[in-house]
């Protein structure tokens, strides 16, 4: 192939992504079927108002073709309402809120909107892995502060909040060139819940030196403790904050692609200038659903229905309780794989966690993701004796993967 | 508001774009409602079957949640059925097709793939306008080469084919840092089809030279003369093409936001790679919906059908016959606007086909869209008599249209 038709840098990463490593290899193990609590999609279908609302929505004309680019009208007027008892003020749909092709490209939107090449993006580890190739699209540069997890992880049933931020190293992190910092409070690997003192620390720091906090809260349906939302602790931490949600994890649609950014309009204008760029509007009749969705959700109890229903459960070996999210990190150290257990290369180069993944998978047929990919190379180390879990699954598939999880017993190490 | 939270140079383009500057003059109209002809949305829903399929695709959980990022397995697989035969061998699902968030992000994310900063693409002029962001997105530096209208377009009806490229400027424009060239057959807002020999000489120069061509063929659906595939040539062309199809255009369905590249392993790789860094994966119940309408497409006898009820009706004033695509682009030259007619300053400075555009839109209520927002500043006087119509509307809305523009008759200038 000519030289001339080589791709660009920005999509050569050589080393496979854990989704596709973890999916290939779930679909060639020899348990089949499999339990597959790996990626965070839901095992069961959206709630029948939302799933009516979204079939109503087929049969008219203007839900099925291009929607304005910063959303429909209804869905920012929903979101608005659902929205505004937490900020205490009224959100202004026109310009406070702005409809993306869900979170992932609504977190881009934000990036294309602010990040010039070399600005720098702070980004707390464990890190959801989209953040980096987000980030490095507009050419920024991420600088990685680690959460520390609790020392007494490997042996107790541990409370995600106890991963602890180190300020001084935060503080450390920040130059003239950091623009922005991705908060992923519920977030995914760890499921940890920002204390409300924890932000208004983060939050008096980007203040300080001028600093857009995007926080991440897909999960904001989901949680166990009470949760703060950075945005709402003060009319100046409001002024730089962007708010991400996912109407993909709300409404057990993570295929529908909806998602919004809310914000003050100084920033949420420049979002809604990026998005159009970027995949000019999205989808009309899955955003009219949610629109329905949230307009309906109360009168349904569906918020707190759906909170009872995820709270994981207990599940036989040392775990962090997340407080929010469906994510379990459980600590496997006690498992001893074989000497000789014959890794394939791509997994064999990896950390401890590539290994047992693969180890569950091939031997009891249970898949979950190794969170080391959710750690720079030098922090890896962190997180090798865990597995990440998506307890998001009918109580038949839990139940299963319980029964497999005992399959374990015989590769305990003896103490 | 600090220095510090200013957004990026690639979002604060100062001119407004043409389809909100259209859509909230529409809206503030007096004549309402407003026949709207300005954006390519239709008038009317997808087919039944498609909708049906749709409906369907919602009660089944795997088609609620992530789909994998290169698409649907079913859809690539209904898109090789359908367009291996124009291909002349059998289209390999995986590894020649993947499937985008719409023609527009499957745009980006070709360019995302193969354009360092200070690549140059190749674009002809008048260019569907979000080339020009999703070229910029990754730096890229777009090189213009014009189409050259016909010289009688002013007094006759004439076919959009008569519009000319010149070969030698074409080559003229080719450098070492061109990595690119994108081709709109059917293109928007003109409505030319290539001939033939046209794209081989397009093809042979970007062979020369090693260019990768994107063939936006959006339209493909809706021809009203024989339509030559570019990267159906040769075996050596199809090696630089990648071809970009949309579901919204086949199916009137804008707003599901589905669309497709196909072309070599080699090129489609790194668009795959690419697709996911921008929105994760596309919409996974319409990509079901889509894939079922591919499958079912011949037996409803649909695509003949679309041809025949779009073939544009006779519009009574002079305009230049599309010979694919659903836009007609009328000859306004003979309309004298009042010399104190009063404009807007966002639409005073713009050329007289934004003045027309308005004028229309206050004076009939008709809205269409002025075609100099797809030329460079230097070449709009060329189509500033012309108003882009859309003519995908149901037939009491077409009529409606001609009996307004009828009331034109009083402003046009005496011979
Ligand atoms: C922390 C976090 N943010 C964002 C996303 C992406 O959400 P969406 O599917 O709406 O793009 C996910 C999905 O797994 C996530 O875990
Ligand atoms: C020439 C051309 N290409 C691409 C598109 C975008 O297609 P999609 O809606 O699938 O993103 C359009 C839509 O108007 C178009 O006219």
């Amino acid at each position: 192939m000519s030289e001339k038709l080589k791709p660009a840098a920005r999509v050569t990463g050589n080393r496979q992504d854990v989704w596709s490593i973890i999916n290939e290899a779930a679909a060639a193990s020899p348990k089949q079927p499999i339990v597959n609590m790996g990626q965070g999609f839901f095992g069961y279908n959206p709630p029948d108002f939302v799933l009516d609302a979204a079939k109503q929505a087929l049969d008219r004309v203007e839900c099925n073709q291009y929607s304005p680019t910063k959303g429909r009208p209804r869905l920012k007027k929903a979101l608005s309402d659902a929205y505004s008892p937490f900020w205490g003020r009224t959100l202004d749909p026109e310009t406070e809120i702005t409809i993306t092709t869900g979170a992932n490209e609504g977190m881009l939107s934000a990036f294309m909107a602010f990040i010039e090449p070399g600005d720098e993006v702070i980004v707390f580890e464990p890190f959801f892995d989209q953040y980096v190739s987000n980030i490095e699209m507009p050419g920024g540069k991420i600088v990685y502060v680690p959460m520390h997890p609790p020392k007494e992880g490997a042996v107790k049933t541990l409370s995600a909040g106890e991963w602890t931020i180190d300020f001084d190293e935060l503080e450390r992190a920040i130059t003239p060139k950091t623009k922005m910092l991705v908060l992923n409070t519920r977030d995914n690997p760890v499921g940890k819940v920002f204390s409300r003192e924890e932000l208004q620390r983060i939050a008096d720091l980007c203040l300080k030196h001028q600093i857009i906090i995007l926080s991440d809260e897909v999960y904001d349906r989901l949680f166990y403790v009470p949760f703060t939302r950075i945005a709402t602790l003060s009319p100046e931490v409001e002024q730089i904050t962007l708010t991400v949600g996912s109407a993909g994890k709300n409404f057990y649609a993570t295929g529908w692609r909806v998602g919004w950014l809310l914000g003050p309009p100084h920033l949420i204008q420049y979002v809604s200038a990026a998005h159009p760029r970027i995949c000019y509007s999205s989808v009309s009749p899955l955003q009219e659903a949610c629109a329905i969705g949230f307009e309906q959700a109360d009168a349904h109890s569906f918020w707190t229905t759906s909170i009872a229903s995820m709270t994981p459960q207990n599940l036989a070996i040392p775990y962090s309780i997340p407080q929010g999210g469906y994510f379990v990190m459980v600590n496997l150290s006690a498992v001893q794989i074989p000497a000789d257990y014959p890794f394939p290369p791509h997994v064999a180069h990896r950390p401890r966690d590539f290994k047992l993944a693969w180890f569950l998978i091939q031997e009891l047929g249970v898949a979950a993701i190794p969170p080391s990919e959710f750690y720079t190379d030098a922090n890896s180390h962190i997180v090798e004796d865990y597995l990440r879990f998506a307890v998001c699954k009918p109580d038949e598939v839990l139940e299963d993967a319980k029964e497999r999880l005992r399959g374990l017993r015989k590769f305990l190490k003896k103490e």
